[in-house]
């Protein structure tokens, strides 16, 4: 009986880590949007990298300052939704990775434009305060090896 | 052992209340596309109360009125899509509450628009028959402070 | 005691259902852009049948070849993302049922194009190897009653 109870208590927990990591996928874009700066680096972890086409950043500080910079704040203004697609999340022990695609949409004179739709990869670690994120490297979807390869590991890895 | 097992039952009802509060937010687009206007009524509570730039309705019968209006059935005609983002759900024993995006995409002659970029703000409770919407607020995204404060406030309350 | 821990059991298992659905469904679209002809087919039961407006698939070796046919290469050449939205989803025992929205982004010279808002019916069985899509309905939106009876018949059959 006890053997069935901690069987169960680990499941229950892999199902909360779950709803913790869609959290913080999904907490990024709301928080860059609205210029929540420290909202959105306290979804990291003080080692973590962010790999874009675009940025090389390192640590909640950098995230902070990207989120303060004049072409993020440019966005804000603009109007901007930073939405994540649904991703697919794989949790072993105290790291988790995920795959999935984002895209942002920009408010424009003549209505909403699909600015920039990309693929993701991310990797979590459970620290003292709970998953963080570890790592998100994005590639903008163009046709381009650097995207295709970012998802496409996710299933040779599977396999 | 009882005491372990009747905190692992609160923890999965909080997990099943996770899902029925998705499944709330992620039938409406569906009710209200295919102008099923009880489906999308039963969503809410009798007091509930929905808000938008363009509308302010009280009680699932308004609700329904909605559905069948002009505005929204020449919508249907057209061919919509309205989908909500991945929210993020607060809950606390009988009252929830999210924040997500929502977008409307319509077909036109020349393709699809996304005809709509919008910040929602929910509040749920959980009644006799179950979890129901008890308040919507939605405001387009346009780089204006409406948009921007309601989905704010979501960081300031949790820090 | 026991009782409740069986009962319990059974709800944890549902929760790990709803996560393994949603994880078919979130995997296709990936499969499909990156090319992952096997990974898209292994979604499927071997009796599997795929509908839309354009073609009629049955079973994954179909769907390998799907992957394969020169229009799939195009899109991948291009740059698509095939995204679905957060779908609804009915388990009962070894059988399950869901509807949802799927857009196709592409890219283009000019930025990106929503090219494609559809429908989509799914069933899924759960065999030996854990849970399969048993058969997907797509249709586009388009105002046409094909898109809107596939998805209110969700809510017909809910009452």
């Amino acid at each position: 009986m006890r053997e069935v109870v901690t069987a169960l208590e680990a499941r229950v927990a892999r199902l909360e880590d779950q709803v913790a990591i869609h959290r913080l996928i999904n907490s990024w874009g709301t928080a860059v949007d609205t210029g929540q700066a420290e909202a959105a680096a306290a979804l990291f972890s003080d080692d973590a990298v962010l790999r874009s086409d675009m940025s090389h950043l390192v640590g909640p500080a950098a995230i902070e300052e990207m989120v303060h910079s004049d072409g993020q704040q440019a966005l804000i203004r603009q109007g901007s939704a930073h939405i994540p697609a649904f991703p697919l999340v794989d949790i072993e022990g105290d790291r988790a990775r995920a795959i999935g695609y984002s895209r942002v949409y920009l408010h424009t004179d003549s209505g909403y434009e699909v600015w920039r739709v990309s693929a993701n990869y991310w990797e979590f670690s459970r620290t003292a305060d709970g998953w963080r994120v570890s790592s998100r490297t994005n590639h903008v979807i163009d046709g381009g090896s650097e995207a295709q390869e970012l998802l496409a590991g996710w299933f040779r890895q599977d396999t």
